[in-house]
């Protein structure tokens, strides 16, 4: 059975998963990234990993069809590079030639991939979204990411940069984003912005169990505190996961209209909120969506989890 | 040279053009719908608008490759028949075997399209979009309307929907548009919603030029008049075209995000006040796109006018 590798290239921890054509994980290592220790730290630690997943099933690297590594940020597919990759720290905001340096050393065909697209290549070839043709993927974490899948195929835009779907604005005025705008899905619905949403309105509501929670420190302020209160019953708990779902339907509703997929599957951390979330999410995207696809469009919630990335990755070196 | 005929069925008017493999017509005829009259009658006179402009040139329907006509509505693109548009009377919002019509009266094949998505055709392959692969083309007429071309591709979405622009939310708790929904970028920025707007502040503006060129009646408030009245240096009137650039550059940097095209072709009538819509809709799209894409996306004006839905039809007879 053909396989490969996935590497999910993440700012905490990498994900080295080696996968097989039906995106089976047959052996698998996650370790810290400790981007602080340098860039070459960090390279020489995905090879290694690389080196003992195969070695864990007794295959060399000629056994597999090549490797793919998927991150969080901006990239030059051709030359193979990492172009921009922040959260890695300081070395990584220029060209690191990732995808060479891995083909040097392996001797097989190297990719690199935007994470969240990975994701929805995944989901849409083995999780939530098989079976169907076009679907969007839009992954909640502290922010959101998406991957678009049309007739089949990732479709990452002219410039690599397409289903930036956490950066479109739904409330022009609205709360400042990472990015400098205004009122961004992300700085509203992810889970930064429901921490931050939270932190502001909170004094205006003593009465909240969310306080004793956080023992009355407003920093401590999590989605899974908000989550728990929510599960007591508190009020503004459930009115903050409301108002998350509602600007989200409205941000989605715009997301289909403009694609027009079957299918829209959720993913994320924030997806773990999915009782409180999901109901106004839904309410307000089917309130909005227009008449023809009402009943043309669904949801689902991701299937793969935190291995969706690396299982993608893998999937991307198989079949693209 | 390789030839097709197009046909642009709209509300008013129906404009037929014979279209040669450059774009150029070479043979065109247009007339007033009268959809009043009746189904068969607009069918009929479809027949005989299409039989005379290829007569103009000594043609027979064997001569040219197909027809396609493109309409404001709903279609089974399979069957060849409209299934719902509303503009053109009752009997339109049912099933109408318009392709197959057409096919077995000329005995060439018959297409049926979107009339927003043929303009983007057309200024893809011979208008303001030649020379790129990936383009979206946006219609700011009565209504907003657009079309996406992706990798030399009508994308028409997966239940041929796709590119609903004017349907995104640019305004959670803006106007009421047509659609039923508050704060479509349709219900802002469109000619229908500009006149609109106009027509709720201007009793706070009573030194607005606007009142006399209206002759004090709000219900002769036209985009016309405003832009005369801007011409004038109505200060009322270049706010309002400001307020109308300044959400259809949120909404733009929106669509951008998600698509990531080359460029951006602004249509339609409004497209005529770009004067005035240009600079504030270019400024507010520059400050909300990220940073990746700001030097990467451009702007240009539609060049085909109101040929572009037929040429675009024609033309998607023979390249598609």
């Amino acid at each position: 059975m053909r396989k490969a590798i996935g590497v999910d290239l993440g700012g905490t921890k990498i994900n080295v998963l080696l996968v097989n054509e039906k995106g089976e994980v047959i052996s698998r290592d996650k370790q810290p990234t400790e981007s602080e220790r340098g860039k070459d730290y960090v390279i020489n630690k995905i090879k290694s990993m690389i080196y003992k997943v195969l070695n864990e099933i007794n295959l060399a690297s000629k056994d597999i069809e090549g490797i793919c590594v998927g991150f969080p940020g901006v990239m030059d597919r051709d030359k193979k590079a990492t172009l921009y990759a922040p959260n890695l720290g300081e070395e990584w905001k220029k060209e690191v030639y990732l995808g060479s340096i891995l083909e040097k050393e392996f001797k097989i065909p190297a990719f690199l991939e935007n994470d969240v697209n990975l994701v929805a290549w995944a989901e849409w070839l083995v999780g939530a979204g098989r079976g169907t043709k076009t679907m969007i993927s839009v992954a909640i974490g502290t922010g959101i990411g998406s991957g678009i899948v049309l007739n089949g195929k990732l479709w990452i835009g002219a410039h690599g940069i397409a289903g930036e779907f956490g950066h479109t604005t739904v409330l022009p005025d609205g709360p400042i984003c990472g990015c400098g705008n205004k009122g961004c899905i992300e700085a509203i619905s992810s889970g930064s912005g429901i921490e931050k949403y939270t932190k502001s309105i909170l004094p205006e509501h003593p009465e909240s169990m969310i306080w004793d929670l956080c023992e009355k420190d407003l920093e401590k302020v999590t989605v899974r505190l908000i989550h728990q209160a929510a599960e007591k019953g508190d009020k503004l708990a459930t009115d903050i996961f409301d108002r998350a779902g509602y600007f989200l339907g409205i941000s989605l509703a715009n997301y289909v209209h403009i694609i027009d997929p079957e299918n829209i599957v959720i993913g994320g951390g924030v997806a773990n909120v999915r009782e409180y979330i999901g109901k106004p999410m839904k309410g307000e995207f089917y309130k909005r969506v227009l008449p023809q696809l009402k009943d043309k469009v669904s949801f689902s919630w991701a299937e793969l989890g935190e291995d969706a990335g690396g299982i993608g990755a893998a999937l991307y070196v198989l079949y693209r």
